[in-house]
């Protein structure tokens, strides 16, 4: 534990309305006295991975026109709660990060080169802002949809050369003792699936962890010791698909579900916690141009942002941030005719692309295609389309069903693209400035533009850490 | 004339200091006092029309790299001289707008069916705002790169059942002895190029109008009647043409050269005066995924920008509302590959992709084009993209060359994209929620999150007409 030698919130007032000017906004005026931070005794990091600003909106205009109401992020806009900023994602090596460079960009407060995590282009390395966290005496953690030795949480957590290496990351955790670790993965964990065949999860209670592997086991545990969840073989289900399968309902906690009990579990702690989510599933969609795995993704992430929030506005001493580390895909609602009746269809999908293109075996005939395709998603393809797509599945082995990079996602998205409105750009991240919203104490720190690796210091400092 | 009645800036400091609490933003203080309008006394509404957020940072990328600085509308935000605002550009009968639509949004207050002029479904119409502030004693005035009756410029000025009634359109424009029409169009107001042969040149000369029609004819007005400026057959050049032609440099104003000449014409009225800026290329660039066309116009555009800012800094009575009607093919650097290297060397381009596709022969070998393009944008395409280009030029016949709706804009942009790593996403506008940047006096009254259609009521306000 370190001292925390900062003005609390009440110090604000002490300003005296003599600063005060009304040609000056307030922002403008905190941020230019820099002792006015060490207010956040706890950071809520969230990130919807890989999420163009276009993605942003539609799930915005889902949620009016399926629920009749704004999404979280942009409620948030509207209510004038926020900080907006608009932040510069590149990395080291290119305009155009990966999820390993941004996440180290915001962990290690460095840009480095794309594929590594906080290792520079020397070899050196940059701590971890977690690490930094923990060793200051707060709790601190992580939940994703995805494997959680992932690159974003990873990028939080520990220093490799390379993201690919999550055998690697698994055990490089281990003798952190962060407090809340959850996500898929198990892959990673598993003696079965790992190629050194060490039983990572044994190793993780002896260390001390409490090791959960599916939602009960998480409600029921309410210990004090760091706690492993691990729901997946590889990443969680898309959001469409869970919501249609009540077997993985039983299972499978959500991400607000997860990101609910980390805040709970870490919450009474009087130093405070800092707490990284991930809506990793966003930007596998984009990179499948998966227009339904990708909004009711966004909309799940919405779902953990009103969580975080929740607690926040309750709490008073917690710092909300809510980005993405890069555009993907570039998608939206396009064309003048018929738009809106044909996004409207997508609010009856009960599947992703995902889903749909993992059923397709090279013996159905058209109709059968057909017929898939509408029970999952609610529209007929023509007989050509059918063929189409069929005639991709003739070059793969049996094996290779189950391969994503052969599935014919682009193709799939382009033909579903007359039925939703929805076109794609590419299945690549992008280098656009991305969308950041900032709630609660130390958000004023944050400039309306700004560099990804910015947010390194402003959460150090937020919290008041030497930077 | 009317009564301006009004509180000037210096009510503001009025206010009393005890209404400022460190927890409430200055600008949420601000709008609750619904009172404080009336500050601006002039109005500058600038639009880069269908410009996709990602357009808008590919601007700034090329700005940086290209001249070392950012865009001016980006620096804004640096700046925090301004309010930053996401707007719902939808039309009344679809997510995504024409452009009439949504001029007529901000023009009439009211949204209307695509392809309208302030007509409601019902016919009736809603005054134009520009008439409104005519009315009002102010000068009024539109400059813009695509015809002066087009529809953005037109939603400002009147109501029209069909935005493609140009010919018509010139002519309503005409009782409306509107100070500054400045943009191309002849073919809608010259003899020889009107179906009804009128020559409406004639016609604004006798209702006492000054018509120029080229650069050094505009420099040389200095009087008081109204000015109709047409500088081209249909719009003007793209800009990254215009800079490699001189003839063009000596004969046509840039956007930047008309706002300038617009505010020094309009400034020194007691009154006030309200303007409308349009980059309309922007939008005719993305409709054609021509990226040259695109990012040099949008840096004209900023250049408007500039100007606008720089005379409202002075003048310190000017609302400046920057802006776009919706987005428009979401173009962006996607991938990881040399991503740096090939944006890059779009600063090199010397034309546009129109530029090129209109220079092509039927009867060219594919050398010859591969030499044409590498002499225009700096690249050699392969012999296969050179045949495939070539391929779609047989099935033009002569005069079909200078239609665009057949040159084959889609595969030169997916060819070009192999060597600038521009990717688009469609040919089309989207229903993404886009940019608004706005400056000075009654800025204060847009909200974080607004529906387009709000932007009559607030310029109203702000300039302190009755609602």
């Amino acid at each position: 534990m370190i001292r925390r030698d900062f003005l609390k919130t009440g110090a604000l007032s002490a300003l005296g309305t003599s600063l005060l000017s009304a040609t000056k906004p307030l922002e403008q005026l905190l941020v230019s006295n820099k002792n006015l931070v060490g207010e956040a005794k706890n950071i809520i990091f969230l990130v919807s991975d890989g999420m163009s600003s276009s993605t942003l909106t539609m799930a915005n205009l889902v949620s009016q026109r399926m629920n009749g109401r704004e999404s979280k992020w942009i409620s948030l806009y509207r209510d004038r709660s926020i900080t907006r900023s608009l932040m510069d994602t590149a990395s080291a090596n290119s305009m155009v990060t990966d999820s390993a460079a941004s996440s180290s960009a915001w962990g290690g407060g460095k840009r480095v080169n794309n594929g590594s995590l906080n290792v520079n282009a020397d070899g050196s390395f940059n701590t971890p802002i977690l690490q930094k966290f923990k060793h200051a005496g707060k709790k601190v953690g992580c939940v994703t949809t995805v494997p959680i030795t992932h690159a974003t949480p990873a990028g939080f957590c520990i220093a490799n050369k390379s993201r690919s290496k999550q055998e690697e990351i698994a055990l490089q955790y281990l003798p952190l003792k962060f407090d809340v670790m959850m996500g898929g993965g198990d892959k990673y964990f598993n003696s079965a699936k790992r190629a050194d065949k060490k039983n990572v999860y044994a190793q993780f209670t002896e260390a001390g962890y409490h090791v959960v592997k599916n939602k009960s086991q998480l409600s029921a545990f309410k210990g004090r010791q760091p706690l492993l969840g691990v729901f997946a073989a590889d990443a969680l289900p898309y959001t469409v698909d869970y919501t249609h399968d009540k077997e993985l309902q039983n299972q499978v906690p959500t991400l607000a579900e997860m990101t609910e009990n980390a805040i709970t579990l870490m919450k009474e702690h009087p130093e405070g916690f800092v707490l990284q989510v991930e809506g990793g599933k966003v930007d596998w969609a984009a990179h499948s141009n998966d227009s339904p795995g990708l909004l009711f993704d966004q909309l799940e992430f919405d779902l953990a942002v009103e969580k975080a929030i929740a607690f926040a506005e309750q709490d008073k001493n917690t710092l909300v941030i809510i980005t993405t580390d890069h555009g993907n895909g570039n998608p939206a609602i396009f064309g003048e005719d018929n738009v809106d009746q044909k996004f409207d269809l997508l609010q009856k999908f009960k599947h992703s692309n995902d889903w749909v293109l993992n059923r397709i075996q090279n013996s159905m005939s058209a109709s059968q295609l057909i017929e898939l395709i509408n029970d999952a998603q609610g529209y007929a393809i023509s007989n050509m389309q059918a063929e189409n797509l069929l005639s991709h599945y003739e070059k793969l082995d049996g094996g290779g069903l189950y391969n994503v990079r052969k599935l014919p996602f682009e193709l799939f998205g382009k033909i579903q693209a007359e039925y939703t409105a929805i076109h794609w750009a590419s299945m690549e991240h992008s280098s656009d400035y991305v969308e950041l919203a900032a709630y609660g104490p130390g958000s004023q720190l944050i400039n309306p533009v700004l560099r990804n690796t910015e947010l390194h210091q402003i959460m150090l400092q937020a919290a008041g850490l030497p930077a």
